[in-house]
């Protein structure tokens, strides 16, 4: 049975979102990435999403079931395809990784943003543009341009940031260990948030950040690698 | 064959130490911590661990092995004794629990010395204060009284660092799940050196990290439980 994966979608169908990043990997990690049926969903398409009862992407739909929000997806197919390769490796896995999603919204995201939002903007679909600058300046309570700027001084601070990933990584491929896990894919998927809508390099490439970063793009048949990266600056 | 445990000892044998706790509940787990012997190690009792070819305590002497530090004592118990439950649930559960000790030490650590440093002095052996005078005052370039006054304002502050944990045990008894796992010891042992130490109380009743710290102080047959807290203030 077909799963149908309606994630948020920018210019020309780029696919930017950083939860929805999170849902493709586990989609890709439990092997039902390819076969997914890829429903592309614009800031003003939230009436395609209407039957799930909110508004917010990524939303999955299997069958009959219907599941919203990164994290009920990953426990969903963790536990509907539970023969297929596990995404937490377990109840002490499954904990862990819960807090690492939840410390990743709250530390990283708000610094990648700070790097990147006014990019995304330029990345969404004109239709979409006034609305997305508008809630997000509303948000940030300031104009997005000047968010981004001085982006570069924000980097030392997600460097620093990113240091318990480092830690792991330093001495073992993925968090997960030797493959990787949902603890991985959470963090990733705000790297690919910034690298779908973004030319702003956010790491360095002595950082062994970045071969983790190569590994994961690598990871399940180079399925994160085959969304096209935003263009670098020349 | 015994385990001897090395750990940090202040006036009277109160064992506050941090990493001293993460390994004490490590054993606790594994059901090995009631019959460890356990060697108390002043500050100024350095020689007792020369053996271990370094000068930090949790130190463990399990036959001819000596282990030291509190993350590598975990990996020690748990593939020594892989028979016994275990403490991060697998390799994804292993990889997980580490960047969660790192984070802790980066992001949790340090929040909670600013409340309890000084405290922490007169809870040192008399023979200890001025080694741990002088070497904690240099490493936060201040007076121990001076960190620590105005501790209430650092409390908003923690409470929102440990809000990754609040999120996960707001839906379940512990980050490892129905019981606590090595996720759990990690940040457990920071609030363990202050009740140890401290009169100061870190949480509210009403938020759901003082029921989960409940939980683990009565895990394993209570084993935090049995170490005197430090009275609190009138």
């Amino acid at each position: 049975m077909a799963i149908t994966f309606y994630d948020l979608s920018g210019k020309d169908g780029a696919r930017f979102s950083p939860f929805g990043w999170r849902a493709r990997m586990a989609l890709a990690h439990k092997g039902l990435e390819a076969d997914a049926m890829v429903e592309h969903v614009r800031f003003g398409e939230k009436a395609k999403i209407e039957f799930s009862g909110q508004k917010l992407v990524p939303v999955i739909k299997d069958g009959e079931t219907v599941v919203n929000d990164s994290w009920a997806i990953a426990c969903y197919l963790e536990d509907t395809y539970a023969d297929r390769p596990s995404l937490f490796g377990g109840e002490a896995g499954r904990g862990a990784a819960r807090l690492i999603n939840d410390w990743t919204n709250r530390s990283i995201n708000p610094l990648v943003a700070r790097c990147i939002v006014h990019d995304v903007l330029l990345r969404c679909d004109e239709r979409d543009v006034d609305y997305f600058k508008e809630s997000r300046e509303a948000r940030f309570g300031a104009a997005l341009e000047q968010i981004q700027a001085g982006r570069e001084e924000v980097l030392p601070n997600l460097h620093q940031a990113l240091a318990p990933i480092r830690t792991v990584i330093e001495e073992q491929p993925f968090i997960g260990g030797s493959s990787p896990s949902y603890a991985d894919y959470a963090p990733f998927g705000t790297l690919m948030w910034a690298r779908v809508s973004s030319p702003f390099e956010l790491l360095e490439e002595s950082d062994p950040l970045w071969a983790w970063r190569e590994r994961l793009l690598d990871a399940h048949g180079g399925a994160a690698r085959a969304e096209p990266a935003c263009p670098k600056a020349a």
